[in-house]
């Protein structure tokens, strides 16, 4: 053992502080993007009064659009605002449904918990320290139904703020790309970072009050408190599935539509504002992309820092009631915002972006100062918050551990973060051979480019694999769950960094489509391409960290669902356990089956509206007639609400039934097929959708000999790299990242219930 | 306990008997399908001196082919050497490669094995009985070295009799076909007959007569005998890893490479004599789909056999001698040979096929008669082969089984079958909704088809997946790892008509291409059309058996393998065996990404080749010149050897490499997360394939109003359905069946291999 350098107070000081300043420092960008006027006052782009875009003094205008500046102006204030009409009024019929739901799933909570001990409200020997009392299962039963739902309206607050900063910033960045590509990339980094501190910032704060709040009526009793809050966990992922699958489905059947009919039919580019669709698309690009991305990525980190509490709370940290060691997990995080703070301003202050080139490279530079500068941290971090040696809990026995030994294991997680992201990079970027060669591929047609496009896909998990087994390998082995837990947290300490470069990408997306959509010059649309090329990788990163974060939080709190349920062993050579392993590794494709199926039915009414309107509505292709792009939004809300009923009814059943009905160690063998399952397909299926993206981009942008014999746009080539992007669209965006909720959300389900299975779960063996 | 009915003389006699009978039976089926003439000689047909096919009389000639009868059959000659000389010789190609592999694999067994006591001629305490003597592990590896060269040169033999009796029936199932669609019928399936029948009776036959005569050494030490036995199983499934892979490659390099110049490119029809590779991909068919075929279930069904003997035999059977129930296994195979004789009977000579629609219902048919006929069987077997009572080892301990619970668990394994089959007809064929609106969805092109195919594909997967773990629930429960290789045999029983309307799928496909070749008429290609949009489903019913043994087989040998390693737990909360399981999951991805870039690359080299013939070779499009067939059978050959190699080396040396460095509890987490995870992507890709080559025909074919609306073909639809029908060729022929050997291979590979991985396994974590 050994004293913590940290005192108690410190830490209370130090978490709120931290995440105090993350949420500054998010107003303050956001300050300064809207800075970049969108008005029709006749000053464009940064007032005139004022030259200083930020704080960057003497920035060259490199090009003005010389015509109708005004009338551009007005255009692309006219669509942002179609574009926030669209996803506001998206969000708030999603929320409705959800919000149902919601309340819906807290009064079950709560019902399955009480009755663990039949409603009682007297307090209960302890489950893990027999000498000691805590509070009724019915406590337990109602403040996790409140951090479940405390949990649900964090998430569904960051997903929303998430997506008006980014349509907000839309327009922004094509004002700015006028100036150049180096503001453009600016503005886009700048909102995409308002998200990601805000999202962090956010997170951490409500879960510290949280803690705090229910720590006036628990006491001492630790292990009942953070039991109690993991339904926090629950409650960000839950609403993260709604979010990802609703969105993601949103999302792909505008894009699909708009595609099929639009660039394949009638010939017409993308985001043409002849094409009904083009509104719907980009509003999807904000409710998928952003608002499901950012609501994924809280619910992992609620997950990982909830199970990471709780194994504490059982083991020294907890039992010796050492504040400081039990909110390690809370101050890595609380480090984390200071460390993506200071990397953001390499992007957007050290340094300036002057060409196209240094786009990619900049965002890569992104990812290696947070990733070491966070290790720092965390080296800091271990050594005044942690003692020298502590005891952490292990199925049942406690497991001596250093804190260098934890350090080690936040650091792999970490590492493991940064390694996912750059195999991502190198098969999805169009700088390097996998993407070119499927580029290559379109030669003979849209069949070879969709067979190297998969065995792009397959080939590249086999890293990512290797990387979250090592991570997992060392984590565990120094630390059981724990340092699962904690492995996990270290991948999302730099979660500002990765969700800023993430956003970025779809509001780059956006940007090209205002500019299109405003008739900006061919000059304006290259530079917006550049930046959402970059986009599509930087996106496939954020998956790879959203999935391999996913995987560690999963298997912790796959530990702590199996500490919860008292189990020891999960033996795969029992035939409980065998048959939920196969039956698990087999719901990520049900799931997959329901969203692709979801997101074609969707398509194919989308393309019958956009080919209705192109038939009746005289003067659409002319330009003469604006189309009917309400219809189209409205279509794309319907089906992606109807459809998320039943993948998410999947997900969230499934350990119900299986608990209930087959009892924890069936369960836990489908939590874990489920997971080592999906890991691979979502990693697959995103580097698949994304290497297509980007494979398409390589042609059009023709800026090498290759791919200048590939193109022009139109070819035969970029024709079958479409059908290949198009293919992609609900793999990368859709099915893929679902995945991640798909296993999360199942864990920490299971982990919630673990109580009453171990009660009265198991139904059908007890029968039989 | 109690006794046996049937005596052991008894069983010496029937399984020889059964073996026989089979024998005779393929060959006699030979004999018919000979009667049909291939020679210009004027008699065309059944000759005119015997009216008589097989041994029904009075038979219509409906149709004669009025022109050119004589130069019809001299093509079809022609065309039949021209696919047998190229399959011949590349089979050739690929046993003189794979000669070399077995002699250095069959060295390094005797080397691994003998090292376990380094090299000792002296006996030893038995493993699991300590009071008895045992031979010496030096006599158990040079036992072993010689079963698996049995068992790979078992394995060859099958596949190469397979593609002779294939390329025999190729032409001669045309030239029926002018007679009618019901004796174009009886000819192909006949000849898959031959294969089905010759191929379980001779592995039967060969696997007896090797435990007969190392018995001779042996003697009473049973636990030796069965583990040198095991060997077998690894010789056959080795083989049939690069029958799989290498015909796998071969066939769908060639077929893509045919199809994206010939009907893409230059819009000419499949199997058009013009196109430069059309022998290639008919040769293709016979190496890939029926040798690869044919070694695959021969694998199955040896490794079955190995693991349940090799339990059996530590079990009370072995204990106390009982060669009647020991030989259980064996007994189910023979009494499948005989009801699948009857069962034969059922389509070739009880009734006749009159119409296309017949077909399909008749094959489904054979399924539920042989699945009733054998339940009878297995009944039979389990009430005069077994004690009322007897234990079996289960992981350390001995279970008591009763012997109608064996019956339950071969039943299981045969129902569940016969439920695979009927869910993978559902989806595959274009008779029902899921192919048809695979079709419809093409109608907004190539990215829906895809989109809707794979969905397809992921949603096949759920029924199989609880068919196959409720039989090893049941199984497992029942009698632990000897009920589930029970159920594996109970699956395979019926393994001569599975074979049997596997292999007709192919020979029609190439019956069709030889009709189309020759010039025959548009009716005769009609009718071997619609033989072969039947064969297309049976192709993928046998597929689904193929994979849902190896599932049921893997999980045997797995457990087989733990029993062995001495190993009594697998618990997947140790970080040793997780990773192990998330690594294995992995694999079948990894192979996958091999296999279709394999594809993909070999089918580019094609499409140069066929496109330099096109442009260099004056008169090939008119049909002046004859292209250069050989040239491209070379180049698939080529390929298919070269690109074989890498896959392969995965899959045979990740369990040594595992079992060496990491030892028996990782290498049984990767076993476990290869099959779940496998099983699912074998399963999907399989009926994806399968789905749309069906959607394409049911496009072509045009049968309905809603198939007319579609077509014709040439069709922007059909264009579309083409594009999808190309991509499945890998994932339906080449990836997809290639993973049910991944994950069986490395399962028996690590059973062989087991005692030397438990003493000198683990080297690094020995080390660190």
């Amino acid at each position: 053992m050994g004293a913590v350098l940290l005192s108690d107070l410190g830490t209370q000081i130090i978490i709120p502080v931290c995440s105090a300043i993350g949420i500054i420092f998010s107003l303050f960008q956001w300050y300064l993007v809207s800075r970049v006027k969108v008005s029709p006052d006749g000053n464009v782009g940064s007032s005139p009064t004022n030259k200083k875009n930020g704080y960057n003094n003497d920035y060259l205008i490199e090009e003005e659009e010389s015509i109708n500046d005004h009338n551009v102006v007005l255009k692309c204030a006219e669509i942002q605002n179609a574009i926030s009409e669209g996803a506001t009024s998206f969000l708030y019929t999603e929320y409705q449904y959800v919000g149902l739901f919601m309340i819906a799933f807290a009064v079950l909570i709560f019902l399955f918990l009480g009755s663990v001990e039949g409603f009682s409200t007297k307090s209960q020997p302890c489950t893990y320290n027999k000498g000691m009392t805590c509070k009724p299962a019915l406590a337990t039963a109602f403040f996790s139904t409140v951090s479940f739902l405390l949990g649900a309206i964090t998430s569904l607050i960051s997903g929303f703020l998430g997506m008006k900063i980014a349509t907000y910033a839309n327009a922004r960045t094509t004002l700015e790309a006028r100036k150049g590509v180096g503001k453009a990339f600016i503005t886009a980094f700048r909102s995409g970072a308002v998200m990601g501190f805000l999202l962090a910032a956010n997170g951490l704060l409500v879960l510290y009050i949280t803690i705090n709040v229910f720590k006036l009526y628990y006491g001492d009793d630790w292990e009942g408190l953070f039991e109690a809050i993991t339904g926090y966990g629950l409650g960000g992922s839950s609403m993260a599935l709604f979010g990802r699958v609703g969105g993601g489905i949103y999302t792909k059947a505008a894009d699909v539509g708009a595609d099929l009919v639009g660039k394949v039919e009638r010939n017409i580019p993308e985001d043409d504002p002849r094409n009904p669709a083009v509104i719907a698309d980009n509003v999807g690009d904000n409710v998928g992309d952003i608002a499901g991305m950012g609501s994924d990525l809280f619910g992992s980190y609620a997950e990982s820092s909830c199970a990471a509490l709780v194994v504490a709370s059982i083991s020294s940290f907890g039992i010796n009631h050492d504040l400081t060691a039990m909110f390690y997990p809370l101050l890595i995080s609380s480090v984390g915002i200071i460390v993506c703070l200071i990397t953001t301003l390499f992007a957007t202050d050290f340094f300036e972006i002057k060409a196209v080139k240094e786009i990619e490279p900049a965002l890569k530079k992104q990812l290696i100062i947070s990733t070491v500068l966070m290790t720092v941290g965390i080296a800091i971090v271990s050594w005044i918050a942690l003692p020298s040696s502590f005891t952490i809990f292990n199925f049942g026995t406690q497991k001596v551990v250093k804190n260098w030994q934890l350090f080690l294991c936040v650091a792999v997680g970490l590492w493991a973060g940064l390694i996912i992201g750059f195999v991502t990079e190198y098969y999805t970027s169009n700088a390097y051979s996998p993407v070119q060669d499927v580029a290559d591929s379109c030669r003979t047609g849209a069949a070879t480019n969709v067979i190297f496009g998969l065995a792009l896909g397959y080939k590249s998990v086999i890293v990512p694999i290797f990387a979250i087994a090592f991570s997992i390998f060392v984590s565990f082995s120094f630390a059981a769950m724990y340092g699962i837990a904690v492995a996990a947290l270290g991948m999302l300490s730099t979660i500002a960094t990765g969700l800023a470069i993430d956003a970025y990408g779809p509001i780059s997306d956006n940007a090209g489509g205002i500019a299109e959509m405003a008739g900006m010059s061919h000059r304006i649309r290259e530079r917006t391409d550049a930046l959402d090329a970059a986009g599509n990788t930087t996106a496939a990163i954020g998956k790879g960290f959203a999935i391999g974060s996913a995987a560690l939080v999963s298997l912790a709190l796959f530990g702590a669902f199996v500490s919860r349920a008292s189990i020891t062993t999960v033996d795969v050579l029992t035939p409980k356990v065998f048959i939920g392993l196969l039956v698990g590794a087999m719901l990520p494709y049900w799931f997959s089956a329901m969203t692709m199926k979801s997101v074609g039915s969707a398509a194919l009414k989308m393309v019958e509206e956009v080919r209705r309107q192109f038939n009746t509505i005289p003067g659409i292709m002319e330009g003469l007639t604006k189309p009917d792009y309400a219809t189209c939004v409205k279509i794309s809300t319907d089906a992606s609400i109807k459809e998320m009923i039943p993948p998410g009814a999947l997900v969230m059943l499934t350990p119900l039934i299986v608990g209930t009905f087959f009892g924890v160690e069936t369960l836990s063998g489908v939590l874990a097929g489920a997971l080592v399952s999906g890991v691979q397909i979502a990693i697959s299926a995103s580097n698949t959708g994304g290497a297509w993206d980007n494979a398409k981009k390589y042609i059009e942008a023709g800026a090498s000999e290759h791919a200048r014999s590939l193109g022009p746009k139109g070819s035969e080539c970029h024709k079958a790299a479409v059908i290949g992007d198009t293919i992609g669209d609900p793999l990368k965006d859709t099915s893929g990242p679902s995945l991640n909720i798909l296993i999360k959300l199942m864990a920490v389900e299971s982990l919630v219930f673990a109580p009453f299975f171990a009660t009265h779960g198991g139904i059908l063996f007890k029968i039989f």
